[in-house]
């Protein structure tokens, strides 16, 4: 990674380094912000698992939150220690732990310091979009998590190894719906007979979003001013339960969440398929994403970490692999889960959200697959397996968390958030006005009878 | 202000309004976040001048910090409470008062639904680049001030005025210096075969910037999801001492910061060379910006607040007059300094930030225009003025504030916040690269000897 102390090895493999090679590749300092969330566990299990130097930091917000909100991951989870100990068991490598929040300066400082990383992957944020929407509360403790942590780190960086590249995890979502094509990152605008490569114009849909927009922001001026090297990940909805390592024993299986605050759409279809709720579609289902599968997360956070961004290079990927509606998807797993002797029903909920339910998306995705990104589509065989795996912790899916309820428009937070509405009697924010819903709206929001993908 | 309830009155100072009629205006209330600064007390003033009912928050933070860094503003400025009480004794009217932070969500909510203003014009916020550039602490305090502030007041407008109109004071320093023309918040983007009106790119120069970038954006989203409307100014650099109402009274008088931190370029310059300082442009000098006289600005807000955005409309205007180089200016201000019997010199000062010093620089101001806008342009007998009045103050003045000492680059904060680096003997981040000056730079960044404009 520059200043000539580090070397590219290994075609399949390009891995730059520092310290001390181990096999084929040469090990390299990865710091892993919120190694022990959803994504972050498994990417230290990876990045051990091929030989590198692993210390993550977490502060076990996300196991805090659902406390909170009595809610729990799909999946038993061991504690942070017992997961280190059996991946210490199975690989011999130890992977070291600090304890404490990034939006706490002088912690991320010192771990840093001690670390001394040659790339840090930045998982460590507040996630969930309905999350944000809650309340002033958890507005703020959401944008002040992500963009101090944020500042924080570039700080730490600066300080102690500006050489060190950033591989930050940001989201499709900072783009909105735009009615033109999504680039990665710049757009070049054409305007009056001049022109310039500027960043590419957001349009966040939630708070959560807007604090994703708010470090891409931060971390470009690191770069522009500072010189820093980062890579910023936005990523699509991500899918999937297992990766080859978490699938190595019970005690590394990764979380899988499945409620209406930190479930993402086709793993929460999935679970309703199992259990006979009906799949929750918001509105008509027309919002298109990208999507992909947590291997894929693996594989492309392991290229960008391995093709390292220059220095003073701020460089966006859009990491998805394939585009898909909401409605498609409800679709595909309930036509699976019909092959699997399940019987789903698709609803049509009252959007929660303020988003546009019919809209031209279509975003560009062709940096990573340049670098070598080999992407797992999704197919039948991958619900079939996420049916099989969900139906073996049925017993573990409590019901109550699969309804929406928090929504995006003011006056309806409060109530909403607390009532437990039943699934399928989901009234209030219907026809994405804010108004209460009409006679009729039941009908046009209904369930589907037929059969379609 | 919609709902009703109001109506335009005067077509000469068109004012919506709700409580009560005073005079010929209608007054509404209007609530100032920072009421106690440089353009929040003579904004206040100019309100309550008009018959509107005045409150404003403040926590002196600006006077805090200038304690803290042992400068003071130019002007000696009297207590709020002398302030409000001089005020009451020239108009009769009674400007009411809440101490406290914007960045504590429930003391700000609190004052919200006591005042239920009409219009808050959001001024509370660190406002300052350099000082954002000094520490780590710094950058966290800036961002967390100025973003927290601005979502608490957001989430208390939805709460209890959610027809209420946000005048939001942005800065022209949100866009950057793109090879484009700077367009009022939005550019129409054709790519592709599309097209689609979007917010215009950011490419801000200071985490100060940044944070002025990031409530630009949390308030668009606001106004999209909610329905909330606001008008974000996005202000150039204000010059000037005085306004008819702070002219009234000495206890009137607004403060005049001219230390590297808060002061800015003209009014600096003017200082400068009232006290034989050479005047510090940094670097080339061809850094072009949009400036304002102060009495510009309160005619911008009072068009800004009398012509309110629509619900759910985020309305940008550019707020300046005129564009000019820093090297433009001083050369004004050596000139006029000159036939007034001063003998200023213009000194090249190794540039501490990191900026293009010759760039295209073409920004749209049409809006504030159309609305009836009349510019108080910069002329000689403005510059006089000044003088003048600094003269006035000549013995408050303190050599030791005026050189820059602030530096954008890592490495060379710590050292250079501390040291008082003598003016002319500035070394350091010279050549705008992070090395140390080599020889010949201070002659390449000397003094200039012939007068020019």
């Amino acid at each position: 990674m520059g200043g000539g102390e580090k070397i590219l090895v290994n075609a399949e493999h390009p891995c730059v380094c520092k310290t001390r090679r181990v096999g084929i590749v040469t090990a390299v300092q990865v710091l892993i912000l919120g190694g022990d969330g959803y994504l972050g566990w498994p990417t230290a299990l990876r990045f051990s698992a091929r030989g590198h130097d692993v210390a993550i930091v977490d502060n076990f917000s996300r196991r805090y939150w659902h406390l909170q909100q009595s809610t729990d991951s799909l999946t038993p989870i061991a504690s942070l220690e017992d997961r280190i100990s059996a991946w210490q068991e199975h690989s011999g490598h130890r992977i070291r732990s600090f304890i404490g929040s990034v939006d706490e300066g002088d912690f991320l400082d010192r771990v840093v310091a001690e670390v001394l990383p040659d790339v840090v992957i930045h998982y460590a944020e507040q996630p969930s979009a309905p999350f944000s929407m809650k309340s002033r509360h958890h507005a703020v403790l959401t944008q002040k998590t992500n963009v101090i942590g944020t500042l924080n780190l570039m700080f730490a960086i600066r300080e102690h190894v500006p050489d060190c590249h950033i591989v930050k995890l940001g989201t499709m979502g900072e783009y909105g719906t735009p009615n033109i094509d999504i680039e990665e990152g710049y757009i070049e605008i054409h305007h009056k007979g001049r022109s310039d490569v500027l960043p590419y114009p957001k349009l966040p849909g939630s708070l959560y979003h807007l604090s994703k927009v708010h470090d891409s922001h931060n971390l470009h001026f690191a770069c522009r001013v500072w010189g820093l090297r980062a890579t910023d990940l936005n990523q699509g909805v991500v899918y999937g339960i297992e990766t080859d390592e978490t699938a190595l024993d019970p005690r590394l299986v990764t979380r899988f969440d499945y409620d209406e605050v930190f479930g993402t759409a086709l793993n929460r279809f999935c679970v309703q398929a199992v259990i006979g709720h009906p799949i929750t579609v918001y509105g008509e289902g027309g919002q298109t994403r990208g999507f992909l599968n947590i291997r894929d997360t693996l594989q492309c956070v392991e290229i960008a970490a391995t093709h390292p961004a220059a220095p003073g290079e701020f460089r966006v990927f859009n990491q998805f692999t394939e585009q898909f509606s909401v409605l498609e998807l409800a679709h595909l797993v309930q036509r699976c889960a019909r092959e699997v002797g399940l019987e789903p029903t698709v609803r049509h909920y009252p959007n929660p959200r303020v988003e546009a339910e019919q809209h031209y998306y279509h975003a560009v995705n062709d940096k990573l697959l340049a670098l070598g990104l080999e992407p797992h589509y999704l197919g039948d065989e991958l619900i079939f397996s996420m049916l099989n795996v969900i139906r073996g912790y049925r017993d573990r899916i409590s019901l109550g968390e699969v309804a929406p309820k928090t929504r995006w428009r003011p006056g309806e937070l409060g109530a909403a958030d607390e009532e437990d509405v039943p699934a399928g009697a989901d009234a209030g924010a219907a026809n994405g006005n804010g108004s209460p819903p009409r006679p009729g709206d039941d009908d046009m929001l209904g369930e589907e009878t037929g059969a379609a993908v």
